[in-house]
């Protein structure tokens, strides 16, 4: 089981385009067989801050879900909404300690 | 319902003692009437990077969690092992979108 934690800092203006874009891949992501969950938060303190919170059964489930359509389609879109470049995205993928 | 994660970064030979010292402050969180879960995740790619992933039933229950003697004992005593201060330590509070 792992856990991936992605934290996306939108723009102040566009945090609502980004909410509407993700939300069919969020769906479809659930459907997903490896899928344990996959959720979007919100920071409480910076609406700025829109962070996926999601788990997989394997390594192989999440690089799966990375070739899928819903991903390779929505993701690149969200480029254009962020602060920063894709590839500063603060993604951490975990693996349990305690 | 809000989830917190917040992202310790150890310094290299100081992970096993950083987990040695949390692990009476996550057994006696998971005991706390407003904690729904509490778990403590090492980056897969990173093992310095050590992230406590937590969902509590309110923002009250979390605050009275900060106010436990278990936690005023427990985190100050983390600072010597971080390579930053503690404030620095990058804490989100979280609420669920979808």
């Amino acid at each position: 089981m792992i856990k991936v934690v992605a934290k996306f800092i939108v723009q102040e203006d566009k945090i609502q385009v980004f909410k509407d874009r993700v939300v069919d891949l969020i769906e479809k992501t659930r459907q997903e067989e490896g899928n344990i969950f996959y959720e979007l938060y919100q920071d409480a303190n910076n609406p700025q801050i829109l962070t996926f919170i999601e788990e997989w059964e394997s390594q192989e489930a999440l690089k799966e879900h990375m070739g899928t359509d819903h991903f390779q389609e929505t993701v690149p879109e969200l480029e254009d909404l962020l602060i920063e470049e894709m590839d500063e995205v603060e993604i951490n993928i975990y693996k349990l300690f305690k």
